[in-house]
C-alpha cells in the first residue's frame, strides 16, 4: 500500500476501493499509517468528495475490526434512532422509553454535547447515580431484559471512527457530507439494527443550515443503512427554535418526564410521536393511525414512563426522578427574563441558546470540561405570539450573576421581537425514504 | 492562533494574511504545530490555490527566520539561475563557472536527483573529493575570493521549507504551483541575489508537462522574485528529449568539461549561452550580442574551464578532472545500442532514460540510496535524424549484465523510429519576464 498514490488519487478526484479503504483505515488504527497522511486525505476527500460507489468502502474501514450489538437471539425488531443535533433536542430521551414501551428493542447509542448543541448522555448524566458508559455485554443483557438501553458509544464500536472524528476535529474536516454520514452510520450500523429513523435538522439552530445539504446528508445515510439491510428513514425537523421550552441538561430531563407522562410542550409530543410512529412502522407494524394511537395510549397509561424508570434503574441511576424532579439538582439562581418590548416574537435563534448553555458551564469549551447540569433556560416565547413589555418570556437557571448577564445577553440576542407576521419551519417538513422524499402533515 | 480557524479559511479558498502564514510556520518550526494540521492546510492550499497576494506570506513563512547569503560588501552583481529539473540538464555545471569567468558572482545553491531527473549536487560529487556540503561562512568567503560555489542548501537556509518538503512528500501535495514557486524561491531568496535566471522546462521530460502550468510556475516565480527586488526571467526550453549527449553523473560532468573547453554538444552550448546572456544583462550589461560574444570568448580562451578548476580546488575536488576526464570514476561495462530497425528518429524521451538511471544505481529510490556515479548513458540518436538498421544510437554504462538490461529496455521505450517527420520542440521556446513573454529566435 503506497498511502501518497492514495491520497494523490482522491486529490485527482479518483475515488478508492472497498479494499483500499479498509486497507488503510485498518493500518491507521494500528499505528502504521501517521495522522499527516490522513489528514491531508481528509481535506482531499472534504474538498472532492467520495462518489456514492465509494462511500460503502469507507463506512466499513471505519467500523474496521470493531466491535457491535448482535440481537439475533431476541427475536423481536430492533430499532433506534439517531438526530443530526440541536437546541433543546430532548426527543431521545422521550421516545427510546416509549417505544421500548410500546415493544420495540431500542439499543440506543447517543453522544455529548457538541458546539452550540447538547447531547443525549450529558442529559441522563443529570439523573443522580445514572451510568452511560456500559459494556457491550451488559448492553445486550440489558435490551434482552428492559427492551432499551442508554448509552454512550463503548471503545469498541467503531474504533477508527472515533481516531478519525478526533483529527477531523483539529483539521477542519468535520462539516462533509460524505465524512458525517460515514461516521453516523458507522457507530448506528454496529448496533445491530433491523432500522433506524434519521432526526434531521433543518434551519439556524441545526449544525448544517443549508437545506439542500441536509437532504443530501439524510439521503446519504439513508443509501447507507439501506446498503446494509438497515430499513432507515429521515424525517426533516425545524430547529429554527429551540425544541419544547427546556434547554439545558436537567432542565430537558424534567421536562421529558413530562412528555413521558403524557404532558409536555406541544412540539415536543409532536415530533416524538411522527418519529415514533417511523420507528413501531420500521418494527412491523403496518397502520400509521393505529401505530400512533398506540404511542398516545403507552403515554397516557403510565407505560412509557415505567420504562424510562427501569431503564434509569437498570443503569443505577435515581428512577425517583420521574415521580419527583426535585431529585435532579438545582440551579442555584433562577431569574426572570421579561420582555424588553411590545411586539410579535418573530424569531427564537436557537444558536445564542446553544452558545450560551455551553457559556454558563453547560456544556464543555475544552474536551475535558466538567458539565453543571443545572443550568439552562425555561423559554415560554414562541415564534409567531403576542407579547406586552415586561410579560415574562423565559427563566434563566445560572451558578451566579456573570452567567445571568450571559444569559440575558442571549436572551436579547435571540428573542427577535417586531412587527409583521413570524415564519417559522413546518414542524415536520419531510419525510425520506429510500425511494424518495414526501411532505408531512404535520 | 486557532489554527483549524486557518486551515478552515483555506478550505473556503480564503486566504492567509502575510502575519498569519509567518506565525504558522514559525510554530511549525518550532514543533508547537503537529504536522498532521499542515498536511491538511497544504491539501487544501493545493485543490484551491492561493491569491496572488497572499503568496509573498507564504515565501517569508517559509524562509522563517533562516540564514542568508549576504553579498552586500562585495560591490558586484550577484547572479543564479535555477531549473525545474530534466534529463541531461547539465546547464548549472557549465553556467555557474562560465559567468563566474566574466566577472559575475554566482553562489549557486542546487539540489539532488529528484524522481526521474538528476541534480547538480550527485553530478558535482562525482568529481573526486568535490564537498557540496559548505557552511554558510565558507560560502561567502569562497564567492569573496573564486567569484563562485556550487553548493548544496545549508541546514540554515530555509529550514521551514525543508520541514514542508519533506511532507508534501509524504502527502501527495507536491505539484503545486504556488508551493513548487514558494519553495524554490525560498532558498533562491536567500542567497542575497540581485538577478535570477529561471529555466523552465517543456515537455514529457519536465515535471510539470503541460505546457500552460508550467508558464504559471515561470510568471509566480518571477513575480515573488520581482516582489522581493530580484530581477528574475525565466527562459522556457525544451525537456521532450535529454539535453546533451551524457546522461548520469559523470557522463554529465565530462560533457559539461568539454562544454566549458568550447566544445560540447550543440544544444547544451545554446542553452547555456542563451541563459549567460540573461544572467550577464542582469549583471549590468547592455548589449545582448556583446554578452554572447563575452561568453563564447570565455569558453574558447579557457577562462570557463579555468573557472571551473578553481571551484573544484576551493570545494577540495580533484581539478585534474578538467585536463584527464580519466579522473572521473568509470562504469564496470559499457555496451552499445543499436538501432532495432532503420527509419527516422521520432522521438527520444527523457522520463524512460531518467527512470533507467535510477533503476541502475545512478539516482536515489530511498532516501539514504547511496548513488553510483558512473551509471548512464551516452545517446547520440537525436530526433529527425534518419538512421540505419544497427546502427550505434547510445553507449550504456552499467555495473552489470542485469542494469544494461534494464537500460536497453529503457532505450527500446525511450527512442521512437518510424517514418514521418519528428516535431520537437524548440530549444527555448520563449523567454518571460515580468513585463510579459517574448518568443525567442533560437
Amino acid at each position: 500500500m503506497f498511502v501518497p498514490g492514495l491520497i494523490e488519487r482522491k486529490r485527482e478526484r479518483g475515488a478508492l476501493t472497498a479494499d483500499e479503504w479498509r486497507g488503510l483505515l485498518a493500518a491507521y488504527a494500528e499505528g502504521r499509517v501517521p495522522d499527516y497522511q490522513i489528514s491531508a486525505l481528509l481535506m482531499a476527500c472534504f474538498l472532492n468528495g467520495l462518489t456514492r460507489e465509494e462511500l460503502p468502502g469507507l463506512l466499513d474501514g471505519m467500523m474496521g475490526e470493531g466491535g457491535h450489538l448482535d440481537f439475533g437471539r431476541l427475536g423481536r425488531p430492533v430499532v433506534d434512532k439517531h438526530s443530526t443535533g440541536g437546541v433543546g433536542d430532548k426527543v431521545s430521551l422521550v421516545l427510546a422509553p416509549l417505544v421500548a414501551a410500546c415493544g420495540v428493542a431500542v439499543p440506543m447509542m447517543s453522544g455529548r454535547g457538541l458546539g452550540h448543541t447538547g447531547g443525549t448522555l450529558d442529559k441522563l448524566e443529570s439523573i443522580p447515580g445514572f451510568d452511560t458508559q456500559r459494556s457491550l455485554e451488559a448492553t445486550m443483557a440489558q435490551v434482552e431484559r428492559v427492551g432499551c438501553a442508554m448509552i454512550g458509544q463503548t471503545p469498541e464500536i467503531a474504533p477508527v471512527d472515533k481516531k478519525l472524528y478526533a483529527l477531523r476535529d483539529v483539521t477542519a474536516t468535520v462539516e462533509s457530507i460524505p465524512l458525517i454520514a460515514a461516521s453516523i452510520m458507522s457507530k448506528k450500523l454496529s448496533e445491530g439494527l433491523t432500522g433506524l429513523v434519521l432526526d434531521v435538522k433543518l434551519g439556524s439552530g441545526a449544525f448544517i443550515t443549508d437545506a439542500a445539504r441536509s437532504r443530501e446528508l439524510a439521503e446519504t445515510m439513508i443509501r447507507l443503512g439501506e446498503d446494509r439491510g438497515c430499513r432507515t428513514v429521515a424525517l426533516l425537523t425545524a430547529m429554527d427554535r429551540p425544541l419544547g421550552r427546556a434547554c439545558g441538561n436537567a432542565l430537558e430531563v424534567e421536562e421529558s418526564v413530562e412528555a413521558l407522562k403524557g404532558g409536555g410542550p406541544d412540539d415536543l409530543r409532536e415530533v416524538t410521536l411522527a418519529e415514533g410512529v417511523e420507528m413501531l412502522m420500521l418494527a412491523g407494524r403496518t397502520d400509521r393511525g393505529a401505530a400512533r394511537r398506540e404511542l398516545e395510549e403507552a403515554l397516557a397509561g403510565g407505560r412509557a414512563a415505567r420504562k424510562f424508570q427501569e431503564i434509569i434503574e437498570a443503569q443505577g441511576g435515581n428512577p425517583a426522578v420521574v415521580d419527583d424532579p426535585a431529585v435532579l439538582p438545582q440551579a442555584k439562581q433562577v431569574e426572570v427574563y421579561a420582555a424588553p418590548r411590545a411586539g410579535t416574537v418573530l424569531e427564537v435563534a436557537p444558536r445564542p441558546i446553544g452558545r450560551a448553555i455551553v457559556q454558563m458551564g453547560g456544556g464543555r469549551q475544552k474536551v475535558d470540561d466538567v458539565v453543571d447540569p443545572t443550568v439552562g433556560f425555561v423559554i415560554s416565547a414562541r415564534p409567531g405570539q403576542r407579547v406586552a413589555k415586561g410579560e415574562p418570556l423565559a427563566s434563566i437557571y445560572a451558578r451566579h450573576d456573570e452567567d445571568v448577564r450571559v444569559a440575558r445577553a442571549a436572551l436579547d440576542q435571540a428573542v427577535r421581537i417586531g412587527e409583521g407576521a413570524a415564519s417559522p419551519l413546518p414542524l415536520v417538513a419531510a419525510r425520506m425514504t429510500v425511494t424518495g422524499t414526501e411532505p408531512v402533515a404535520a
